[in-house]
């Protein structure tokens, strides 16, 4: 999106944060060179968003943090980095929309902002719950994220929601184990039978006003559409319906996000999950934008 | 899937045969390596099936047969091969499963199979009928397969169905030949407008309780899903729409069934198809034991 | 297509005609292979056209004409090269059919054929309205075509509808652009709003008898149908529903008509995006006899 | 090359004939689009070449005449094709060049040329032999060609070089099988060592005046620069010093010629082995030159 | 090299600029993607030359300084934002090395520093001259850069050289065609047979201390090694010659270069040619440190 | 190489073991996927070797024992899994050929081997020396392999060798870091210079008869031959060279070696890096089989 690329928070609403990191990958790696993707079809990006009627860049300020300082294969070292880069940025008044990586980064992302906000709401769009205890005996992975959180007491699960899990299963309840930490769950068959507006109630009536983290992995989308990712799903939905349940978003107060599991080397030529994570970053920018449109939240710029 | 390679046949249910031939293609070769790229990636796979609520491996022995020893070249004696192998494996009371291989490898499954069950029932998912009487001249071919197959009576042409025909035709009765032969004949845009459930409801008065072959080619998904095939037709379902029409076959006594034409030197870099067709086997599976659970019948391995 | 190269038009009604020419690009290079990227995979279609009910290619003579003499760099000199094929064969009564190229070179096919029919009704399959003044400074470019065609008296633009706009956009008002100047504007989710049986009726309402340009950009059509272009954007049709938009034009008078923007090296190895191609230009090829057959014109064939 | 396609023969003295056939390929197919990836990178050559100081097009009449007619999945039958058409050719005196295809095509091109000019002098660059008796029981493939030629009386292997030979065997005798039946075998480690000047002076000791067959199959040289074949080894030459190689031949009266086993599909993106064979391609059509101009032979042209 | 992205010129000795402009291209387009592959890659270099024994970056006090305000479709006035660029640069006295783009942009950073040195020395990496006098009639393309330069004066060409022309000719006379320009023309073969050390001799005897323009197009090298670029030439040096090659200049007074023709779209998904261009960039920037040390010219840094 | 798949030991002489991992990796990810690319493509490789004139299946009885199981994310725990396949097949008197993984692994390999041999020979065939101390603050990574090794006492390094170094560093004293830990190192550039007889003659006098081990990482070769790796470094050796150093090992005794490093996701379409894996793989069994004869040593099978 050719976003200025600088360290300094003054002045800034939003920075846009790399991630390279796969290291709790199970399946495909190569997540680590998500941020460079994205980034470099990001260009492709104009500033107005027709459907929100708003200028993006004209109502917020947003910069490009570079990257967070991660070490290939030490997943705790990391998410003390990361964490490190997240705190300084709310710290200083800063949403951070986060480019993964894998979504073990999440954790790091999440324990930042609780920090700051407590436990939030958690919008997340993905195949998988990412639930599981441990993964191949591990307790920090991309499998085991989001039970790590609510153990953690990072997420206030009952305005939570986990959207679109579908696939085969290791055991039967494994589809709604995020039920069980207190998550509501909407299946991708069930998000495909409420639709955008059924589903935008849902989502306000569960989440409000509560400061929310909106977490997007791209897998949550079909593979013809997103076949760079580490754990792709036959079954998911299109890229424009992606698109048509993030805008339903209108109303929710984003502190947070990120998009992740962009495995660069697995992307087809013309690079379509890229430019599917690009612009589901862009559709988060625009609904930072609504919220303060419609809360007069003064932006930093203004 | 991670299935043991085993090449014996006690207290097994379900044997999948890799059939790595396509002497019998017209335009895109590569199907040689379809058994490869499926078995590469179906690690994916988990062994729950949340839509008929059960765990296929539990409710199955499935086994990893290898290869049939096909002859690159010469179709007549890899028809013997397979039919040998196919022979071998039906005698001994194991369900067969072939992974293709173009589609001319299912005229020598189904005479083996319809040497031990009689004429059978055929459901075939495929973008073409393949029902030419002969191609480049030739009358064994992947574009004559059915027709070949009705003529040595190996199948009940009265209660089988081809599905998801679409495209540019030779001639203007090429559509609806498969009828001539006898074949219910669903094009793509009718099977559309059924919807799963109608859809469902015409296999089952069709095909009741007769034994049936499913035969899946991968081109009856659009080459968005399934770019890796060699002969690509555009507007073909979804990935997901092929999985629920599947889904429908849950009372269909499946005593065989193949998945074909995945051309792997075609496919995208994240293997969309590859991912498919090992998706379309599970689902093969899982129907098989459905089925099972509904008759009752004692699987081997219990 | 298999089609006759063949330079001489005396009893052709049709001619297709590459332009192998990239430089009013923007972003992603490359659709001066287009031209070859489609032809070569041509092959795959056949003569019949189930859904319209007729042989193409006993209706219409057709022929391969080879590719315009483009010059790699300079817009103006192969503006007049186009021009000049183009008019040869509108003078001799060919309907041509261009292969793209990007979609800079409409105009002069625009230019040609309003030279010898007067202005244009013009239906544009496309993602951007490609109506800008300027892009990068530059006043003709695959930005600025319909603009330019509208200034310069080309276009009928009150018989004219742009359909399929889509995405992040530069300003405010620059969706509906065409509105400005005339055009009707369709938008990607007012064309799903629709559908093909009010589209259709929309056009015969706009177009009725009017000598019409059909001019189809590939990415009309999603990224994960059509990736190899230069301009991608998110949440397009399928590559099945952007067929059934072009045949529900089955009354329209088509005096010419090209297919672009299709980028060879960034199409995934399958070539979807070079097949949807070939399908688009079957498909204007079908348009074409059905016009004939229902105006009862004889071909020049018959 | 942009060279005419023509299907007449007067005045003319080389054809290139591209024979689109793969059906004798024991590992990976996808040689019959070999013709269609050799043609379209061909218009990187330009006629003069500088190590001969001849302009090729210049001095020879070269036409592309299109594909023979192959049947795919049938041998015998294209083999049948593909010497009507070498036959025609060289009866109206026309010397050819043909585009593989794998290497099972060249026993049928030898056929029609022995029937004209008796036993040849074989000069064939390869990494393998092919003189299996048989390959998978098959005696009609792409191993086992020059044993069949050499039984069939079709080559003087007294003239005749086997050339590049290596990797690993299935018998201790495999390497030098060649030598069995006449041939001389010069392996890679072999050819090396001798380098250019001493490898055509051993040519022009063999070979002589004989009328010469050059079969060139790309996988004589490593992969790193003929990636896209069906059976590569490594550890070959260089794609310039198979080019030094062929510039030895300077004084053999080449008769008809071939390149064969490029494998499109398998090909590195930027196309390299296309080219190569391109380049092989351009070298026989000079080195006919420079026989007619070593040997004052009128070219028909003149 | 993951070298700060500066705007300021204060304290630095050379500025990497992108130049990523491909409207000049004749054939394969997309070196406008160059400088992004280059950069994504580049991190993989580390600082300390082994062969010079000197730490780069310690050594020059180096920055990148993005891209250059390119127009794409318009040669003449991206000539003016390049020379702009360069001029800036080259007026702060900051030594500029170049990513194209394609060869056309030679021409304007040549303009840029003639115009501050007087004319320079050349050494052209090259398989081709680029010394045609039009190209598709055009006076501006990469086929016509040098053509160009020794016209306009801007090298002094009595102390030039072009190194590694081959490969197929349009007339007799292309290959020495830099000759009659006044130009020292070194073939490729005739560079294999000198050898780094005889080379090294024969730049210092032609170059001496002049001021020394460097400009490195990757056809240069083998497609085996630089398949990405738009005209690749068969029978190139490999990367390691190269590099040997351009170590042979250690005593050269480089005051700019550039390394050229990366096409991004058609490197190999290992990206060797963007990691060849990087390495030649950061051999460039070796070279100028060395030239200082030699000549104790203070780094600016120093 | 169609070996069977077997897990007991009785009568084996050489496990060939899989190590899917690739936690270690600094840059490119995907080495996890080495051991089944090379698996798919050595169905290429056939049982006899020309070059030492032996059946390398006659001499040896050769399994494939299947993966070892690793962790992904965690490398101590996948350390203690593999020693524990390593120590247990090294018990059984079993040689383990590993397939990489990451170089990492090797670590685990050395400490199970040297615990039966007490300290290895190593013969390191390497761009880089992986004796950092640290990598990214980590002290086990594919870096600090051969530097933990030296330190854990697994190596005598007063018999080890070195070879293959290359690249920009990050100090003056990397290059040769080896040599302050005891290792000999033999630079690409010394190895050129040596050629393979010297090479062998100082492997002889540095290893002789000490128990050996041999490590392949396949960024030794070039990355025209062998793209698909984590560390690409231009100037390498070509496949050919390499194969060529590895057969003057003929009288070394390997106690165990790997292959490491094939990234397969960055391997060309054509596979050329799993190719020349697989065939260093061979060229080590038939090392092993060579030094048997030599030493008359029985084999198991024998």
């Amino acid at each position: 999106m050719r976003l200025p690329h600088v360290s300094m928070t003054d002045g800034v609403d939003v920075a846009v944060v790399g991630i390279p990191f796969d290291t709790g990958t199970s399946f495909r790696p190569g997540a680590r060179f998500g941020p460079m993707a994205i980034r470099n079809v990001s260009s492709l990006l104009r500033p107005f968003h027709p459907h929100h009627g708003l200028d993006v860049f004209e109502q917020l300020s947003v910069i490009d943090y570079g990257d967070a300082g991660v070490i290939p294969g030490n997943i705790d070292r990391t998410y003390a980095a990361v964490g490190d880069t997240f705190g300084r940025l709310a710290g200083a008044g800063v949403t951070c929309v986060g480019l993964g990586g894998d979504h073990s980064v999440t954790l790091a992302e999440l324990r930042a902002l609780a920090d700051r906000f407590g436990p939030l709401a958690l919008l997340q769009f993905d195949a998988h719950g990412d639930t599981w205890d441990e993964y191949f005996g591990e307790r920090y992975s991309h499998g085991t994220t989001f039970r790590r959180a609510a153990e953690e007491g990072l997420l206030r699960t009952t305005s939570s929601i986990q959207i679109g899990m579908r696939g085969s299963l290791y055991h039967a309840d494994d589809l709604r184990a995020g039920e069980e930490l207190g998550f509501q769950v909407i299946t991708c068959d069930e998000l495909r039978a409420l639709g955008p507006q059924a589903f935008a109630q849902a989502v306000s009536e569960r989440v409000g006003e509560w400061p929310t983290f909106v977490s997007f992995d791209v897998d949550f989308v079909d593979p013809a559409y997103a076949p760079g990712t580490g754990t792709p799903e036959v079954g998911g939905v299109t890229s424009g319906e992606a698109v048509t349940f993030l805008r339903a978003l209108g109303g929710v107060n984003i502190v947070g996000s990120d998009c992740v599991e962009v495995a660069a080397a697995y992307d087809s030529p013309g690079e379509p999950t890229a430019l599917l994570a690009a612009n589901v970053v862009w559709e988060m920018l625009a609904l930072i934008a609504v919220y303060r449109r419609l809360t007069n939240a003064p932006s930093v710029q203004a």
